[in-house]
């Protein structure tokens, strides 16, 4: 059995006083801890799998690394005992040149000394920390509404563990033709998409310019954000957007679609990159 | 308009080619940061509303307040100038002789020193921060099945903000015969627990031994540990527990629930505290 799934002792109860006991297959949760050149930088409760896609781009939301040769190395921490690994902790190694991280908690938590914090702030910081700035012209690249409809169910197609456990987020990343190119699966659906993100920078395909991101769940400030640092065009979610959510696809230029249900789509930012045969509908005023 | 919701203009595309313009309605989300004694102490994405429960939530969480009295203010920061004030950076005053929580990255991001994190020790280090021991008794306090079966419905009809937005968790905190004491609506389903636990602490109603919590989602180790802080015996899901909710849970002896759908509830750790009429599923094996 792979560490994406557990085994667990259930008892289904029944109005009607029944029961029945049975082995039930649960998303899997640990915790990971990334730590950078060997200090603790940040823990995650991830499902187990793709853990170096997950270091990697965690990494690439943060603003520490945007290419494949700024991470020349993560390895796998041993326990103290030899043998005593738990695959729990990965330290990532930063290519020389590669600013470390600033490691003092006021930075981790709040990078202005301002006091007032707000969404304005939170998006500025986001504008300003990305590697790969958005592309000037809002209507490229494209991709077609039924391309753009179809990802829902070629997303729950893929998805392994779902269909066991009903509880793992999914995020797929598209080529504009509809081609999947990565899935990844977690109880986290920010974990998803940094595997997501991860595995191309690994694969040295930052930015991804000429993708879109289909997600299973909804589409929150941090799933956007994730998006821009990677150079993703398009976000598609399955459900609601959150207000900075679409407050933040529109300042970066980003196309963000929610409620992406088949039949049809919600675009709150950017609906020049979705085309829509025999039918105009760049002047409907949602850019 | 309340700060729960913001309206957004949105461009909905059918699968025909047809589109419509219309005003939708998000779930807000902005950042708060919660400092301690003037100090950053954590941001989370949050919706605005209920804050001063959210901060109070948080602290009990995380280990640092367990009665009203350990929290004697919370204030609203201003901005720099007057007027400035977002709304979104309250600061906690912890009562004389309350512990200051560390505040180093290193203590933050991991509390032990050994190279082996693992779910394990995620668990041990929730028991040993408890201010409130699970009862001893794992079949008290109990909860008759369909007092614990209808609580999603009664969830559903109170919550404000998902009918308008489908893009919120809630948590609501039941009496054991049903009877809503406190519902919170938020983006994050962390949030959600610590706004309904800060609203405990505040009423000075830690530990919160007979009740139930109701979750519109998704059951992680996280939200069980925030049930077992505030001392909350019973934690119903609507859909699946990950696999170390289900350690967490029986290891401190919490009940846990998940799929719960109406007519049927799968019960994954407690089960005695869940009372079946006419049937003995005492026997039944799930501790």
């Amino acid at each position: 059995m792979s560490r994406i799934t557990k085994t667990a002792r259930v008892l289904t109860l029944r109005e009607d006083g029944s029961s029945r006991r049975r082995d039930d297959v649960l998303a899997a949760e640990e915790p990971l801890e990334i730590r950078v050149v060997d200090r603790p930088f940040s823990v995650t409760m991830r499902t187990p799998g793709d853990d170096f896609d997950l270091v990697a781009g965690f990494l690439v939301s943060e603003g520490i690394v945007s290419r494949a040769e700024h991470l020349p190395s993560m390895i796998v921490c041993a326990g103290e005992r030899p043998g005593d690994s738990t695959y729990n902790v990965i330290d990532a190694h930063l290519a020389p040149g590669v600013p470390l991280p600033d490691l003092s908690l006021e930075r981790h938590v709040y990078t202005t000394s301002s006091c007032g914090i707000c969404g304005t702030a939170s998006i500025e910081a986001v504008t300003k920390s990305s590697h790969f700035p958005s592309s000037d012209d809002p209507s490229s690249p494209s991709i077609e509404l039924a391309t753009l409809l179809a990802l829902p169910d070629r997303l729950r197609a893929e998805q392994a563990a779902f269909e066991r456990t009903g509880g793992v987020h999914a995020a797929g990343l598209f080529s504009l033709d509809g081609e999947l190119l990565c899935l990844r699966e977690d109880v986290g659906r920010h974990n998803a998409v940094d595997k997501v993100v991860g595995w191309a920078l690994r694969e040295d395909r930052l930015p991804l310019r000429d993708t879109v991101l289909q997600v299973s769940g909804r589409a929150s400030f941090e799933l956007v954000q994730k998006c821009h640092m990677a150079g993703i065009p398009i976000m598609s979610a399955v459900s609601a957007p959150s207000s900075l959510a679409v407050d933040l696809a529109r300042e970066v230029g980003l196309t963000l679609a929610g409620f992406s249900r088949g039949r049809s789509v919600n675009v709150y930012a950017g609906a020049l990159r979705v085309r829509v045969p025999q039918r105009e509908h760049a002047e409907a005023g949602v850019n």
